[in-house]
């Protein structure tokens, strides 16, 4: 296994405490739960913003803790949802009068374990908000999903309704404006290559070496089709028109364009995607007001990377444009 | 070949080009010598900053091009110097009545076409002063290059000179700041994997599926010894020791500490490598101020790390802390 690892069964919890030795001032662990959380928070001051999927989709979600993004995360383990009472605890811990919003992906053990976590705070008196993200247009259900997965796009909903939330925006409001980026944002990925997470030591699937997943999930669930490489703009092309049609995006629009990267796919590669994809943004007559270049929402080490396309209007620009503090590097 | 690519031979500027287009305000490209620059820039504000090295290492360097970092950079091929007359134009690009700054790393063909580049400038009346990093401790002499190799610890250099160039420093003080960053510097590398340069279109060594390169440089250099992969903490312990002994850092010291991924591997094991990393400066007296986690200069899409420990007094510490705008995150 091609990995710097300890103990696979340590994998996440010492990445965690890696990250939090790296941020002592801005961000405290809670060990038992897995919780990661802003330092400076005072819960009673907004609406606390909390996230807690699979690990292994680094930077994505623990590294979007901090001022202006989330407020905490409670993530479980490589790909697997977070226990029950890891997300409870946290939406205990978040606890604030003017509520609690928890964004997830549509996975269905992730959602499962928020929603039974929202019945028990509920039955405590903490008033909780849902939000649930599905931006990947590749397919309609998948290995682990009814429905929509929820992918890279879940950034701008995080970095949307945590600079709300710094602004005093309601829980309604709060849920109301996910909502609004869920409705506006769509996705889709291509890998190259498999993953391989800790604790199993071997790929999560077989791909040729001259192969390519269309469509591909952040844990590996397969895409539309397999299919022989193509150039990079080729793979582009086909990833910016499912995505483009899917909404569908029109001439004259504002948009937000992510090129993320997997893990395994360098920057330097990101940016011959964003080359092309920029192109044909221009030749359909979107505005690119705001763009996003590296790894937000990843698989391991996975080469591949996705396209994400959000519509804008005046509110989402502001909130895009406001200011966070986290290790993800959010302009 | 698992890699986002068009023609191999247009890599680089495609790559450049993305870069640009992601960068409309901030930079400019004159692609004739494939030459990255601020459009912000007055060159007889400052003295600026510039570097041309292999592509393939980025971020480094064309993504550090920004306020406080490099006023330009001039890369060559993947792995390859850039050719003399890129270095040329670059210096004339930058002319500016305080002098221009290179900084290298020790390859003897990145030294060669800046040494002759800056022989041509100064026929010229361009002053221009030189600055060689070689940060890596792992061997003496290598395939490409006399002496050590240059590798992350680059970054401090740029970050340092960088903030001192805006604060109004000569050219005289901005190489001896370089040289002091250089001399309190040092690095040391592992690969997991090899990589492939996309024209070569195959990886540049073999390893075993249970083998690691300890001290592996950043185009795939031997190291020390090739071994059987260890775990996160004895590999960290190992880099560790000998970045440690060789200035050698002593009780006391005030230090940044940076784990640089090589590429493909994901920042979550970075992170892992962080935690022990940190453990060992303070089991051995080190009082680490700043900390840098993430890719600054790969090798493609190698999956390997490396740590650097600069050893800092006052001065650097106000560099470091000082404003920068780049792609790369630099605090």
């Amino acid at each position: 296994m091609k990995k710097f690892v300890n103990d696979p069964a340590s994998f996440v919890p010492e990445m965690m405490e890696g990250l939090i030795m790296a941020n002592p001032d801005k961000l405290k662990y809670v060990k038992e739960f897995n919780i990661i959380y802003r330092a400076d928070l005072n819960p009673a001051d907004k609406v606390p913003i909390v996230q807690g999927s699979g690990s292994g989709h680094e930077p994505a979600h623990i590294m979007a803790v901090g001022k202006g993004m989330l407020d905490a995360a409670a993530p479980g383990n490589v790909f697997a949802a977070p226990p029950v009472d890891f997300a409870y605890e946290c939406l205990k811990l978040m606890n604030s009068e003017k509520g609690v919003l928890y964004i997830v992906n549509n996975y269905q053990g992730d959602k499962m374990a928020w929603e039974m976590a929202k019945e028990m705070a509920e039955a405590e008196g903490i008033k909780v908000g849902a939000m649930v993200i599905d931006d990947d247009v590749a397919v309609q259900d998948s290995t682990h999903t009814f429905g929509r997965r929820g992918v890279a796009g879940n950034f701008f909903a995080i970095k949307a309704c945590g600079a709300a939330s710094e602004s005093g925006a309601t829980l309604e409001e709060l849920v109301a404006l996910g909502n609004k980026v869920n409705d506006n944002v769509r996705s889709m990925g291509i890998a190259l290559t498999s993953c391989t997470p800790p604790a199993k030591g071997e790929p999560i699937f077989q791909i040729g070496e001259d192969e390519m997943e269309v469509g591909v999930g952040i844990h590996g669930e397969p895409g539309r089709r397999r299919d022989k490489i193509r150039s990079a703009d080729e793979i582009v092309e086909e990833i910016f028109d499912a995505v483009h049609k899917d909404l569908p995006f029109q001439s004259g629009d504002r948009v937000a364009l992510m090129i993320n990267g997997l893990g395994g796919t360098p920057i330097s590669e990101l940016y011959i995607l964003y080359r092309k994809a920029a192109q044909l943004c221009e030749a359909n007559g979107l505005n690119v007001v705001r763009n996003y270049v590296g790894e937000y929402c990843t698989s391991l080490e996975m080469a591949g990377a996705s396209l994400t396309l959000l519509k804008l209007d005046q509110e989402l620009e502001e909130l895009l444009a406001a200011p966070a503090e986290c290790p993800i590097r959010v302009f």
